[in-house]
């Protein structure tokens, strides 16, 4: 059959955590590898009855359908949502997606040509990665520092890579290390974009998710030039199943996705959508996420407390200041993904750093980590099994 | 801007029936342009309690992140609809898409590179030929007979260009023709496709919308080779809002689709997939698809009674036993994007039918219209307009 398929995705394998998640039904193994929000934190009551009234009183705009761009009660909660984070120019507009994988996956479909080079955070969100992987581009991944990536190294990958088309990044709550880009480097960003003329894909899923620290300005929020494409979601403060991102844009970029959603998916479902609304209409979001916020400083702090108690010294961690991620660095040389399969025996899972590489075959000394879905006991069991693997394998 | 946008995108435009759809917001106009379902067929009582009921017993699974392949118990019910039409083979698998949009614009992903050809009706569906532009597919069209693709053209297609990759069909009630492939052709299609190495997809949306004459059996089900891809669809018979269709391949087909799937929208929303097994567990499917077909039988008829009495005889159309369109035939030379502007001045509206040719700038002398949304004193009054206009700009 292999002869058949495009060139495109000839080279595409399943990501490997999702591939994990089926791994994971083994109902004894604690699973630190998801990436996904605490159920606890559904407003499941609240959206049963919002679902149920939709139907009953307004079910041909839920049933029948709806407008590519998206139901207009939500782009105008969304455009609101962004004026308040200063992303929203009068020359932008928004486009409702399938998710924020959607609105990655789109915004590289308009850019990207075959063999152009698009550079990303080392290590960054494998959902993108294989999306960029599916039209031909050339990753080319820039180190992380404690502040986000290393703008030396990011100006050297735009000088000696060629057909340079864009810079993707999640400069906030970083997947898989949790780092935020400091404002100073967000603004170096965006003049080394300006220099050397490419287009920035800022993806902030997890930007509300802010426990501890101040919050720092969105890179589209210091652009000028409708050089950003910004892509957000609510899979992480109201509900991943529901499916519902958007891009915020430039106009024109904004109707090139309108014109790839349309033959993608004509619209986003509309009952999620309309869900979404009279949620937001209804509740008071800002309470939601704020008890979001406190459950994952809550967790995350917990098992940073169990990681310094179990840990030996040979491993290395990040300390988010929010979002749902750890990033370990093992001592170089360690293959993470052997790793993996003696910590399955532990009944532990993780997911190992090359799963988030430009380069997914190439070994790698890092993994992550996940505090969000798995209650205290068993993160405290998870990580002290995890811990005495690292010192059987690594030292103390 | 548009110096920044991949090749794919540049010559993409909005669907002009998408576009139309905007239009249509003139509530004084008889739209004739749409290709929805009657929103009097959608059970939203039944629905809006099934909803309610998801998210007070199973909220998680509604909301929560989901596995990309689809809805275990959704699968199954396909599964189940699928093998009665005789197209599962035990080597087959199925994906849950969002919509049959998706289903094509991916499994068009899986195989087209570009430059490729890709052979399809002429007149076609406008989506499918978007989506395969964006993949820089050469789009060629064979001209449709009264019992679908012309067959000798379609052997010269396939015998004249270079690296056709794919077939692309609608054999029942084809969008915009209504016109059904007879049994014979789809075997000399099976037997074209065989002897020359291409894909088929096989687009059914409208299958079970069927009022008149017999079934004919699917193209996948006479195809032995694994070469065939299904794409299906609930919009149809459910509601087109819900975004639910699915692919059946090939399992090493599927996987493709699935891996493509994974980075477009990581998988479809969970409560309206579970909404759909619900549904179809508790009420009967067979009877709610009765009742659509008794309806648009009622429709088709009673649009085709008064296009036999306003319409001059220069106009030629289709007679079709099922979907949702009639294909509207006006003489050579006449120019039905002009004639829509004419017609607008009118207050009705069709879709010329250059959005479904290879070539969109060619003017063409057909249109399209539907039968299934609008009551019938607007459809009566809105064929006598047209038939009006028609008369006097065509003769009699």
């Amino acid at each position: 059959m292999n002869k058949y398929f495009a060139e495109r995705v000839k080279p595409l394998k399943a990501s490997a955590i999702r591939e994990m998640f089926k791994l994971m039904a083994d109902p004894e193994i604690i699973s630190l590898a998801g990436g996904s929000p605490s159920p606890e934190l559904f407003p499941s009551e609240e959206l049963s009855k919002i679902a149920a009234k939709i139907l009953m009183t307004n079910p041909n705009a839920a049933l029948q359908y709806g407008t590519t761009d998206g139901y207009a009660p939500l782009k105008e909660i969304v455009a609101d949502m962004v004026r308040k984070l200063g992303s929203l120019k009068e020359t932008d507009s928004i486009i409702i997606t399938t998710g924020g994988q959607q609105g990655i996956d789109l915004a590289s479909k308009v850019f990207v040509n075959d063999g152009e080079t698009v550079i990303v955070e080392a290590p960054s969100f494998v959902g993108t990665l294989n999306g960029l992987r599916a039209y031909q581009a050339k990753l080319v991944g820039v180190p992380l520092d404690d502040d986000g990536m290393n703008m030396e190294k990011l100006e050297q990958a735009l000088e000696s890579n060629k057909n340079v088309k864009l810079i993707y990044t999640i400069p906030t709550f970083q997947n898989p290390s949790g780092i935020t880009m400091s404002l100073e480097k967000r603004k170096k960003l965006l003049d080394l974009a300006r220099k050397y003329d490419v287009i920035v894909i800022e993806d902030n899923p997890y930007g509300y998710l802010r426990f501890s620290g101040e919050d720092v300005p969105t890179i589209k929020s210091l652009d000028t030039e409708g050089r950003v494409v910004y892509v957000g979601s609510f899979s992480k403060i109201l509900s991943p199943g529901m499916r519902i991102g958007f891009t915020v844009a430039d106009s024109k970029i904004s109707d090139r996705i309108e014109v790839l959603k349309q033959v993608n998916d004509v619209h986003t479902p509309l009952l999620t959508q309309m869900m979404a609304v009279e949620y937001i209409k209804k509740y008071d979001m800002d309470e939601h996420i704020e008890r979001c916020r406190k459950l994952y400083r809550e967790k995350c702090e917990f098992m940073l407390s169990c990681m310094d108690k179990y840990f030996p010294k040979t491993v290395t961690y990040t300390r988010p200041q929010g979002g749902l991620f750890i990033l370990c660095t093992t001592p170089e040389g360690t293959n993470t993904n052997e790793l993996l399969l003696e910590s399955l025996k532990y009944k532990v899972a993780f997911v190992p750093g090359n799963s988030f590489s430009t380069d997914i075959e190439k070994p790698s000394n890092l993994f992550r980590l996940n505090y969000s879905t798995m209650p205290n006991d068993k993160i405290e069991k998870g990580i002290k099994s995890l811990g005495q693997l690292l010192k059987e394998k690594l030292g103390n």
